[in-house]
């Protein structure tokens, strides 16, 4: 445990920040299932990926051996202007809630796109940059991930296409626009733009989109453009890969002080921050190096971990993707309309199912009240207003830290605020005037969409 | 010069932050003017003060002497929470502009509140709980000052009633949700839960509210209910004591690496941000130990350094408040309704007014869409959103960098990047559809609010 006095916030020197990714893949006696091609039910090879893909984030995706990938001096670089993030001892919360347990998260908050996913998306854009690429095409839902892209995009001088889900382009605007400050161009899908978006208006006039409509124009847009590829912010390995920088700066500021955790808390929507996150805890517990209890935390609308069922699906909604192994609730599941913020995909990453699939970490679901109860309680005492979706992993350490409190164990909790909840505010207001519900999907409405899972050998 | 590399990001060691505020006019030998009561144009004695002001802070605001007062411990640790705030070198920004200059911005903004007014705020609450006060009312126009109190009373278990000028409230309500997040009632001003808001509606039915007007209510409140006081979030010397903060980190930070600045740069609105980042090396400069160029920069549509007069005025646009002598635009100017974000203020700090009358300082003017052109081209560089506020020093830092590529002088500038510009992106979004203008007040519309100044002797 530890032996110094512990600071209200660890930050690493430049010198300590991490040089390489680590690559958890190369740990794992059981590999994930690869990616299968959605028409022939083969693995997918290198070819097939790069007309979509940038070339060597198609390698990052198919390597399972090699431990580190060097990160390349650009994007450390960038990595210096706003990492690294700090590691925060969380001496308010715990004094509030009275606990003997010792809480810590690992802020990732601290950028303009307001989490995480810059930690990917400065390295997507490199890859495009150094390929020689125009520029790349994503989407976009609640904005975090066509933010990072958009802000990766202008250091780099890319062009950044982003297509916005209709109805958060027309219910976020702030997000829109901070996406056009960077000079990315925001459409609204479906549109006009694409044939797949000309065939889904004609056939819904009236549709304000999804998450899968949009990966289709997208994707489109990348490979009939010449000097385009797609980029996706979270469920694939190589995003994993670039995100294990989390988990990186958090083990070396604590191994400074001499201190073990005993818990690793995330919240998981296709597993991009948690599987950052636990990255070098998880290799070490692989490896047999060290034991840790590591907890996924998904909403109780859309608990894949935990009611999903482990088997090959479609990544997308549209069911043009490649099929992945992992547990899903049907690619056709959409979450209730109710549930604020994101944390909203139907699947997860291939990485962490097999994970979960072999026992090696736990997962657990929450009902969005309770999560925005300790979203308040944690910015009044922690001065952090937080996303809806980090606030998922507050409600579960603050819950261990409880537990800690009625047998007086003196746990270490370490856990991921992915980011900050300045968009989010429609969600809080209904929080603050009593209007937000919970809902939990029924057992019939789940067995319909798994029901539609694709048939594989 | 610099010895050692510098980082991208200086951060002091919780042993390196300052343990005391430094207080300027200690080391002014001409003392800026009191503050005089705006019936007997007497100098306003704590007595009179103490009904309005918690005890403490009327002792800072009138302390002319004591150079350093101690940062009580609670303080310190809530400090702890959000700073030290990173001093940033603009590498890529002098890179971008190809300069020989070295730019570095001390940055308030990574706290929810989005700026450096909670270094001022958090003191304030603490003075108003350790003097058993039940809680503070305060108004806030562009939200910033609000959002600070709200968290720093939401921490010390205070109320806090903040007064909004309605089309503020009306048109930012994302900013109201932050503040009753943390806990706070936040009242559209003018309102009827004042006798002067009830006042103004019934003579102006249809009004949108001022600043002037929030300020009158905040205050009958204060006076009016026992264990209340007012707080304000600018402009007085408790507020640049506090602010100090900023400078003295900002000069350690330097220190560290064996830096001495050329040009130091600050918005300035009231001054709290300017006074606060400035101190101890105008400190340096009034005892004559060292000599600095320190540029106050300042909103073509409100230029009270530029274009005021420095005289004895109002502090409010009620005219209820005490007299200061201070640079002013008169207490009835209003800013052209096309000005976006703060520094709206017609006067400015006392303490800042005397030594730009006495020489020790600049002030530069600039127009808003050139404001926002350097914003936007610092948010894509340096991968930071700027308030609109801190985007007015960003312009003069581009600006004087520009000028060290012409002449090839290695200057070294320091600006102060006061906060973020998440809520300011309906501004944004005007710019990115080229709908921003600019506009300028006349010599005569400048002439007609100066000709309104109270007499004094």
């Amino acid at each position: 445990m530890s032996t110094k006095e512990v600071p209200y916030k660890i930050y690493l020197t430049e010198d300590e920040m991490p040089k390489a990714w680590y690559n958890l893949r190369a740990d794992m006696k059981v590999k994930p299932a690869p990616l299968m091609h959605p028409g022939t039910h083969q693995p997918l090879k290198a070819e097939e990926l790069t007309p979509i893909f940038c070339d060597e984030l198609v390698q990052q995706e198919l390597d399972e051996t090699t431990p580190f990938i060097e990160i390349p001096e650009e994007i450390r670089n960038f990595y210096k202007m706003y990492r690294p993030s700090p590691l925060v001892r969380a001496y308010c919360l715990e004094q509030k809630l009275g606990t003997p347990a010792k809480i810590y998260y690992k802020f990732e908050g601290n950028n303009t796109s307001g989490s995480h996913k810059l930690n990917s998306a400065i390295a997507q854009a490199y890859y495009a940059k150094k390929q020689g690429l125009k520029g790349v095409t994503t989407e976009t839902g609640a904005g975090q991930w066509g933010t990072a892209l958009s802000m990766a995009c202008a250091y780099f001088g890319l062009d950044c296409k982003v297509y916005m889900v209709k109805v958060s382009y027309e219910q976020k605007p702030f997000r829109r626009e901070v996406m056009r400050t960077y000079g990315a161009s925001v459409v609204p899908s479906p549109s006009e733009t694409t044939e797949v978006g000309k065939k889904i208006l004609a056939e819904h006039p009236g549709t304000t989109g999804s998450l899968g409509c949009a990966i289709s124009e997208a994707v489109e847009v990348a490979t009939k453009n010449p000097g385009y590829r797609y980029v996706l912010g979270s469920v694939l390995n190589q995003v994993l890969l670039h995100q294990s920088v989390i988990g990186l700066e958090t083990k070396t500021a604590l191994d400074k002080y001499g201190i073990k955790p005993d818990i690793i808390i995330g919240c998981a929507g296709g597993g991009s921050n948690l599987g950052g996150l636990i990255a070098p805890f998880m290799g070490e517990k692989l490896r047999g190096e060290a034991d840790y209890r590591i907890i996924a935390v998904e909403p109780a609308s859309c608990p894949s971990f935990t009611r999903g069922t482990f088997a090959y699906d479609f990544c997308d909604t549209g069911m043009i993707c490649p099929l992945a192994k992992m547990y899903t609730l049907g690619s056709s599941f959409i979450p209730s309309a109710n549930h604020a913020g994101g944390l909203r995909f139907h699947g997860m990453s291939t990485t962490l199912s097999q994970l979960y699939h072999d026992g090696f970490m736990e997962a657990t679901s929450v009902e969005q009240t309770s999560v925005f109860e300790a979203a308040e309680m944690f910015a009044r005492i922690e001065g952090i207003l937080p996303a809806p979706e980090s606030s998922h992993a507050i409600r579960v350490a603050i819950d261990e830290a409880l537990k800690c409190k009625e047998t007086g164990e003196e746990k270490t909790i370490v856990f991921g605020l992915t980011g900050t909840g300045y968009f989010d505010l429609v969600a809080y207001q209904k929080y603050n005037d009593g209007e937000m519900s919970d809902y939990i999907p029924t057992d019939e409405e789940i067995a319909a969409s798994v029901a539609k899972l694709p048939k594989v050998d």
